[in-house]
């Protein structure tokens, strides 16, 4: 009795209560672009990677460095009024050397909490399209800032200083554009009101429609924690950040003790354009924590905090995975695990060994998406220079690298600065650990002068070669300049230890290298079944450490070294809740 | 550099592997059209919920009872080869009284596991709009059996047998389809493959393209279970078995043991038209446990099992929720709550009185839509029929439930049968509970004699009053045929306690009676404060503990009643992962 085609149903979408704010009518094309960008996952970028002056004006980059450097040795004071407990707190040291002397106003996380739920309601009742429009005129503060910001990225990550303006900047700011969209997409979906017509009978027997209003309200998820990372504070935090923030949620932003900077700028950013946009800053507020404190546990453990995400170590986002879920909050984590590539064959050496060569330099392989394993078959491989032992194909790898990085000066602009004592220690054991696994020493890591930072510790990527049998060895994160050649039987071994240990120990990334298409076929099975992206024959100017906002995703949440990927609709569709309101209607 | 306009791009969507499945042509109009609606949010229902012959045959009332019947006091067979371990188990009794008699084949998990793991990757490589074509096939299948599945629901619920067809049948089958295309939509967000074209330069510095083909697979989570409950077994089970389904992942049905036929009977259809369609049957498979053998905790604590669907108690909810989800398992719950109904005043008494009679004696009370809790101001409420006070509304409710309920042979029809005997205690007990709340028993839950089945204890829905002070009783769920009357020191407290209570211990449903515009604002404040659905001002045929599919959403995931809405993006999203594979193309 109720299958007559619904009558004529008016909807509307969600504008929030009271009139439209002005930055909805400012941001509406770009908002518009994106959207389309990421429905198509097409090319796109709002914001040039390339940091010169032809693009962001000829003062820019000394205006970016000038005002990096009046932040030194000082309290970092552009946070405005927060919910302080008085203390200051902040002993960032640059993997260049020097200390940056900063202190920042440490949280009185109680005042905090509450600060941030007393903002939620208005920026709740605002709606998804005025919060999308914020958070885009946040971003592009950030934008405006790259400069700053490449040099805060860059003295407490140890980054580049154009991988840091490049990755720090602009591609971390397309990603933040990237979740707004997901988000506003995501709740778009529902819309804010309908005229819901049921055929039906009146009390007569007599034809009639059941009418009702139905109002769909977006209510948000509860407070968010983000935890930031001390390699990619920005790139990995941003996500996360948008995505609560366009899907109405309060944010507290906990920064890696050695990495507050970056979040501090973006954090007054971001309370700036809040209260300028006309609601309470405390949105978005910063939690620094002296060294060793272990705030992220602290405000992970708070009933308030309802969603949290996390990049870091592997251990404590299991942790969070755990306690976070079981307490029933929203966790998204990227840890760590054992990026893989697969080589089988190819019509191309050369492209293959300088793309490969450039992956590993990029910031001394600290990127979570360096490759660790390289599968090569221990008979070699068919190439456009002929047959390559296996052997071979390390000398050449290891020359591909050499020329690469052998001049000091050129070396530092790709390798960076090593972030921690735990990287250098895995630069400098070479040598014990392929005697551990009873292999060898393809290319140990080269200790690199640095021209301009003399403390700086800097280093070239190794090579061990190794069996494919010592799992025990290469199934381990060795995070840093380290990556291991490992013999197999064949390309079939290849693709069985490159699924296995990928479902296992979880990887970012994956490649492989072939000019059978059988192969390839069987790679795109083995990538499916261990749940990573994979990237085939990549010998030019596209690394498969990078992935591109709109486009790629980052991570699957398919393999253990992550459980969310940047920026699917998983990654947003639970952070908010619709609650409808449903009338009879004449 | 990265700012100019991308060029053309070609995209395409998903397909699967091979030709079209001819049931993707088959079923290609009603996705349409469910999918138009589920974006619409407006009135659609593809399965009539209507048992006239008219609508389903003239025969088919009578062959239904007679294929249910036939049913009784054997061995099901209807599964086809199973992955037994010899075993038979099934010991269910009818409310109404007679024992069924039917016995079921008990799994052999390892091998049951296998066998759906198994079936996995030729399911996955179907492709999105195959497998949503086939589950509109097994929901298809499914309907045609309807009246079978009343009786089956009739005989294990207790429902009366028109509410048993209605929602265990057409509605949950709305349900199913909801799911299907909310899973599907989800899938084809995504698009199967995209020529990427980023602006650049070659090496001679020269504007080139950067082109390459990005090919997104959809993998599926993994193995799920769904857990029935004991009520609700279809229309509960559904659209976690089909959001799973239509996503990639094999399922395993575990039904309460009181309650296996409903979905025995589903489990076969889906069985039977996956085989005919070209697939494994073990993508579902039926879980059948002897009472007591703990089975839902034995595969929800299997590493092979990721993703959990339950509907049931709070504390087994509660544990998997904790246990499920820190081993990275997806788990959607909905457990119990204290649905709210706040009476403020009308302008049709009448109406109001009727609504609510018929809503608090729907099957007892024992729908988890059921009010539990009506606050009224203990001044009394102003109506069209002058003040009535609080004792007056207590009265005339009591009245109102009387006449619907006082006709023995018509009450039944409405009552149905009480489920346990939990329920049958707590209808029992409503003298002690008065005493304990220091209340009055408005209406005593009257026993009813079914003038067909004299075994069912049949119970009249029954009423307490109490003051508001006594949330100690009242925010305790009392499941089955008891409300309070909760008074309260005006709207304002009703308000407050409602959204308090409902935040802390959770709700299905609400609803608000009032004249004043103010009034509903502000309930409908309270309502996205606690997360919870409200209807308004009910006083005709819609009732608050029904939801019509496409339109309203079941829960909302923002209370403790339930982590999960029927259907909502956030339902879907996760159950599947993108992997993706790149590579240049010239």
């Amino acid at each position: 009795m109720t299958q007559a085609t619904a009558p004529t149903q008016s909807t509307e979408s969600h504008e929030g209560s009271g009139s439209t704010h002005p930055l909805v009518a400012k941001h509406a094309d770009v908002l518009e672009q994106a959207t389309a960008a990421l429905a198509a996952r097409s090319y796109f970028s709002r914001y040039p990677e390339s940091p010169s002056p032809r693009v962001y004006g000829e003062s820019a980059a000394a205006d970016g460095q000038a005002a990096y450097e009046s932040l030194l040795d000082k309290a970092f004071g552009a946070l405005g009024t927060v919910a302080t407990d008085g203390a200051w707190v902040g002993e960032e040291t640059s993997p260049y050397g020097p200390a940056l002397g900063i202190t920042y106003p440490h949280l009185d996380l109680d005042a905090a909490v509450a600060a941030a739920e007393e903002a939620m309601p208005v920026w709740r009742d605002a709606g998804a399209r005025t919060r999308a429009a914020v958070c885009v005129e946040i971003i592009e503060g950030i934008n405006r800032r790259s400069f700053e910001i490449a040099h805060s990225v860059m003295h407490t990550t140890g980054q580049p200083f154009v991988m840091a303006f490049q990755a720090a900047g602009p591609h971390a700011q397309d990603r933040a554009l990237e979740a707004v969209v997901a988000g506003l997409v995501e709740q778009e979906r529902v819309p804010a009101s309908v005229v819901w017509e049921k055929p039906g009978k009146d009390r007569q027997g007599n034809p009639a429609l059941l009418r009702m209003q139905k109002d769909y309200r977006i209510v948000p998820r509860g407070l968010a924690l983000v935890i930031g990372c001390n390699t990619f504070p920005t790139w990995n935090a941003y996500p996360g950040i948008f995505a609560s923030l366009v899907t109405g949620n309060p944010v507290i932003v906990k920064p890696h003790p050695h990495a507050i900077l970056p979040l501090a700028i973006s954090v007054a950013v971001a309370r700036e354009v809040l209260a300028a946009a006309g609601f309470s800053p405390d949105l978005v507020q910063l939690a620094p924590e002296a060294d060793g404190e272990g705030l992220a546990k602290v405000l992970a453990e708070r009933d308030e905090v309802r969603i949290i995400d996390y990049t870091g170590g592997p251990a404590f986002g299991a942790w969070l995975e755990e306690a976070g879920a079981a307490s029933g909050k929203l966790v998204y984590t990227e840890k760590a695990g054992v990026n893989s590539i697969v080589v089988d064959s190819t019509d191309n050496l050369r492209g293959v060994l300088g793309n490969l060569a450039f992956s590993l330099t990029l910031y001394s392989g600290q990127m979570c998406t360096t490759p660790q394993n390289i599968y090569v078959p221990r008979e070699g491989i068919s190439t456009d220079e002929g047959p390559v032992s296996f052997e071979e194909f390390g000398e050449k790898l290891a020359a591909a690298v050499g020329k690469l990085t052998g001049d000091d000066a050129k070396a530092v602009e790709l390798l960076g600065a090593t972030v921690n004592d735990g990287v250098r220690a895995n630069a400098g054991g070479l040598a014990d650990l392929a005697e551990e696994a009873d292999g060898t020493v393809v290319l140990d890591s080269r200790a690199v002068a640095h021209p301009t930072w003399p403390d700086a510790v800097v280093r070239a990527p190794g090579l061990v070669s190794l069996d494919a049998s010592r799992e025990d060895i290469y199934t381990q994160e060795c995070f840093g300049p380290v990556t291991f050649l490992i013999a197999t039987s064949g390309t079939d071994q290849s693709l069985a230890q490159f699924r296995d240990t990928v479902r296992e120990h979880g990887a970012m990334t994956a490649a492989v290298y072939s000019t059978d298409e059988d192969v390839l076929d069987a790679a795109r099975d083995a990538a499916a079944d261990a749940g990573v992206a994979l990237s085939e024959n990549l010998t030019g100017q596209v690394f498969v450490n990078q992935t591109a906002a709109f486009s790629d995703f980052h991570g699957t949440g398919a393999n253990p070294a992550a459980n969310a990927a940047y920026t699917d609709a998983a990654f947003v569709a639970s952070r908010f809740r619709v609650v409808t309101s449903r009338r009879h209607v004449e």
